[in-house]
């Protein structure tokens, strides 16, 4: 394996996708250094990385590679994608490689890649499931998750030549959707058409275009989701079928998130790399509605999609439970990985917004604070049963979180021809060069998520725009450049267009006091309660920190919470104050009564609340998000 | 076929059932002659019974069986379980014959009975999609549903025995429940274990029992009780075990109703069939269990189980959604059958209570008022584009419908050896003879479910107890015998025990003024709102009846609603008077905002309330049972 070189490690690499608004900028040259996100990635890549490899030989997924390399007669275990799990730790590690040196990794990282490749079929081919006995099975059945799994591998193959420059697996990579391009299109080509059941290979093969060069793998993507809508799909569980696997209308027709949300969020993501290499704006248009679907009427305060259990999926307008929410961390990220495409697309801060939210509040809550367990559902509300687990039996979303973690410098800055846009916050140094101007360095001196004061410190000489992101939650925002006066601040991008000469300070204020958040009245679950922000982060109350049962609480005027720091918690910020909890009288053996027969009393408690992506790290007890106010 | 004879035509003939405190009053014997059902249960026998039949036919059901005698060479046609649909219509057709002569239902009972003769296996297998090609997986896979249609097979069997003394699809039932008893039992006894998937042969097998005397079908349905909970069941589809199929647990530790709802009250109402014959008290005291976690925390508030989606099934503790309840039709008569069992049982009142409330608002709004389409789905608030349908590819809730109509006057008394007890009211003469005493001749006179005064006239003489039900919707009851000072009356039965002669007239009134029901506070769905009771029926608002979105109606305090009879309503009572609608501002484009940005303002609108089992019988529109009130 070559050393960690100072290619350009894109996390999407749009450089010479013409569509492309915005660049990411580079992975290795964003440095984070704040108390925030820099010991949740360490521990990812300390703790949580090697872990999982272990479970991943715990659990027969490294076997089931050997015994398709012929090395062992063992079983196959797991799911039928059991395959992804690897590939999605391998991309993860891939990531963590471009932080710098780390032996023990490379070591893993070489050792799962010889495995994979003594996986291969001589055509190409590559799926542990579909191996012997199964061959006669291979791409009969759509459900069955082979493009899904081959996706995974090519973002994994992609993620490893960009941070190493190791070829390996491109190469295994390039031989398998080369045996998938000579297999699947039109019948009038004389090909095999195909819905694949589980979308994710077209954001792969675009990636894998994008690395290669090679075109016919951007066409296949470009196949695979026009083929979405015909009828096409062949399974034989019905309900996996139709709306649920995005395959009941064609894709432009699509005007609304529907079905299994990681299905539908992976779809979309690869519909935008599409249009960012086509600029088709009838792909973009469905995705445009789309998006404004999800965020308008089918997604939960925290961020969370997919509310249905069983489909995993997206429900109706406003369906929005607490407690029966799903909301799987798989779908979070991949409508982070959907936002992020969007952004480059089209430059516009709403998408950076989501990200933001969905980070903290959706994302993060899926791993335990000290990295070694996960919440595959993400619920509102909960008893105190719902503990976040080792492992599962589907392990999907454990390694996404951590290839989510592993990437996330990637998501705080992007460039345009003559701009610097800066999307997330945290204490980090930064080297950005502008693609026709100067190389800039920005420092950002903060305590962000805790705090909303962002010292920038910038240094550069030429003349670009400076674009920093005001968050759409924040109401009150000053910039102030060194020597001069304050500017208030709306939310959007704040442009500072200057002919920036050595070192500059700027100081950012985003005030963050308590706000109390209401959903639409049309969403059943949560009418007449509020929610509680602080900044970007959602809060939540505990058992652990109430004697009475959390559903009861009544929060007080939201100027009367005030900022503590949880030790326990990482030093997080909780909010405090004095609360009142009802008592409410006759209700024993029963679920309905007249109303004119209620009768409710209060008293004082000490309310506490712990920001949401923190819950469930103490002793076990009932969560809750909505809450009464008084 | 005999003509309908005078035989004992009890919906469960629990006449020999040692456990059994009240006795089913034979079906012949009560003449509902009022407004409400009698006209709903014309439209069963005279539209919904012959346009099934219909159905049955276009669907390819009843070529399934003509297939399987050979007459055919079609392909079968519907889901596995098609079968059952037939039967259900069978022992719908079944029951209405007791009302009395009905040549072309006759004829058209025979043509389906020679049917399913035709199709029966020498062994005595009888199921129309294992046949030929299929012969070898027959009971091999749990969830084929092949006991489930064998079960439907034999409710239909002893349905048309009791009522006409047919005795051909009682002996083709026999020889089908023969071959099942050779074959399934425990290992040990060298036969094949088995769970089946879907739970309803339990309750068919003990019917058949009672109706044959033959012990081996008791034993084999407490042998299918007793094996589940033990990992036996097997499937390829693993989302349809564990607690979705009730097999997670043997069934006595089984203390809440879980999983799909139909199988879990089919197999409750099973398990008390078992009680009643062997008074087994741990099986009774988890039945008990079950029930009260149903009814105090998993039930909506029409009486509608199995909020979930997809696994249509029960979901956590007071997870009671609105517009996503699933609440499958077939649900509801499912638990209307289970509590006639627990009523036999135990003579507590709870369980009349139940049924008379699922009666009216789970199981009848799955009918329209011109009995030719259904419901399936029986959500709380629905968008315009929930209506009832024709048929469906799963076609179970219709004929479930119309078997429920068809038993309907079965439900309406019970005799304990020296006791009448009435459990529903409605314009009716029935004749009922008590077991150790005197015949009694029983007319109601009263114009129930819209008025609460009964007038019953009781002749009959000897001493003996009527026990009338007074309903737990009802806080202010009187009772007045004639000559007799007025009585105040309490919930459950009130007790007149006399020395009776010759005529009494009892006057019971029941007042039903217009109740607002509020919700558990843990309910997040109907949090902060108001259901509208009068009487037994709920009320929903529909959006033909309102210039404004339904969801923002909010109702005047409940004195203020006004009685009105509906023309187009079959006349029924509704609820009208003067609300207000909110107008909500600055939601354009939002799910989430803050809380201190809220501004509201309304406007005065007319409330029109229609009870909620009549809704989607005019114009589309959205329909909401939960809201707000001033």
């Amino acid at each position: 394996m070559t050393q960690t070189s100072t290619r350009n490690i894109q996390v999407i690499r749009t450089e010479h996708s013409p569509h492309a608004q915005l660049q990411p900028v580079p992975l290795q040259q964003v440095r984070l250094q704040d108390a925030f996100w820099t010991p949740r990635r360490e521990t990812n890549r300390l703790k949580t990385l090697p872990t999982q490899f272990l479970k991943l030989e715990e659990t027969g997924c490294l076997n089931n590679f050997r015994r398709a390399a012929g090395q062992t007669e063992l079983h196959f275990e797991g799911p039928v994608f059991a395959d992804s799990d690897a590939y999605k730790w391998l991309e993860a590690a891939a990531w963590t490689l471009a932080e710098g040196s780390n032996p023990e990794l490379h070591r893993q990282v070489d050792e799962l890649v010889s495995l994979i490749e003594g996986a291969q079929c001589a055509n190409g081919y590559l799926n542990t499931f579909f191996m012997f006995e199964r061959e006669k099975e291979r791409f009969t059945e759509s459900g069955a998750h082979e493009l899904y799994c081959a996706g995974h591998l090519f973002q994994a193959a992609v993620a490893l030549h960009r941070t190493t420059g190791n070829p390996r697996l491109l190469t295994a990579s390039e031989k398998y959707a080369n045996h998938m391009a000579e297999i699947f299109g039109p019948a009038e080509q004389g090909k095999k058409p195909w819905v694949d059941g589980h979308p994710e290979v077209e954001m792969a093969l675009v990636e894998l275009y994008r690395e290669t060069g090679t075109r016919r793998y951007l066409d296949l993507a470009q196949y695979f989701l026009d083929a979405r809508g015909h009828g096409l799909a062949r399974d034989r569980v019905w309900v996996f079928w139709g709306s649920y696997g995005q395959d009941h209308k064609p894709f432009r027709d699509l005007k609304e998130v529907t079905g299994h949300a990681v299905r539908m969020v992976y779809l979309s993501a690869g519909a935008a790399d599409l249009v960012l290499e086509t600029g088709e704006q009838a792909l973009e248009d469905a995705l445009e509605a789309q998006w404004h679907n999800m965020t308008e009427k089918r997604m939960s305060v925290n961020g969370g999609i997919g509310p249905r259990h069983y489909t995993e999926g997206f429900g109706l307008d406003y369906e929005l439970p607490s407690e029966s929410a799903y909301n799987e961390t798989c779908a979070a990220v991949g409508s982070i990985m959907w936002s992020q495409r969007m952004l480059s697309l089209t430059g516009e801060v709403k998408y950076a917004d989501l990200i933001e939210h969905q980070l903290y509040n959706a994302a993060l809550p899926g791993v335990s604070l000290d990295g070694q367990s996960y919440f595959y559902v993400n619920p509102l509300a909960a008893g105190s049963e719902h503990r976040r687990q080792g492992w599962f039996g589907c392990a999907c979303c454990p390694p996404n979180a951590a290839r989510l973690l592993a990437t996330l410098p990637g998501y705080f800055y992007s460039t345009s021809e003559s701009a610097v846009h800066v999307h997330l916050y945290a204490q980090s140094t930064s080297v950005i060069e502008l693609p026709d101007g100067p190389t800039v360095k920005i420092e950002q001196q903060t305590n962000y998520p805790w705090d909303g004061r962002v010292r920038l410190v910038i240094e550069g000489t030429g003349t670009f725009s400076l674009n920093l992101r005001i968050p759409a939650w924040c109401e009150q925002a000053t910039v102030k450049v060194m020597g001069e006066a304050e500017q208030q601040a709306q939310q959007g991008y704040f442009q500072l267009q200057r002919n920036w000469q050595g070192s500059t300070t700027i100081d950012l204020n985003l005030e963050m006091p308590v706000r109390y958040v209401v959903s639409h009245p049309h969403v059943m679950d949560s009418s007449g309660k509020v929610s509680v922000f602080r900044g970007p982060l959602l809060y939540c109350a505990e058992g652990t920190d109430h004697a009475t049962d959390v559903r009861d609480l009544v929060l007080p005027e939201e100027t009367s919470l005030k900022v503590q720091h949880h030790e326990q918690l990482n030093n997080a910020v909780v909010l405090v104050g004095p609360g009142t909890s009802q008592l409410q009288q006759g209700w024993e053996h029963k679920l309905y009564r007249n109303a004119r027969d209620l009768q409710a009393s209060r008293v004082a408690v000490n309310i506490t609340l712990v920001p949401y992506y923190a819950w469930a790290n103490r002793e076990a007890g009932r969560m809750q998000v909505w809450l009464d106010q008084s």
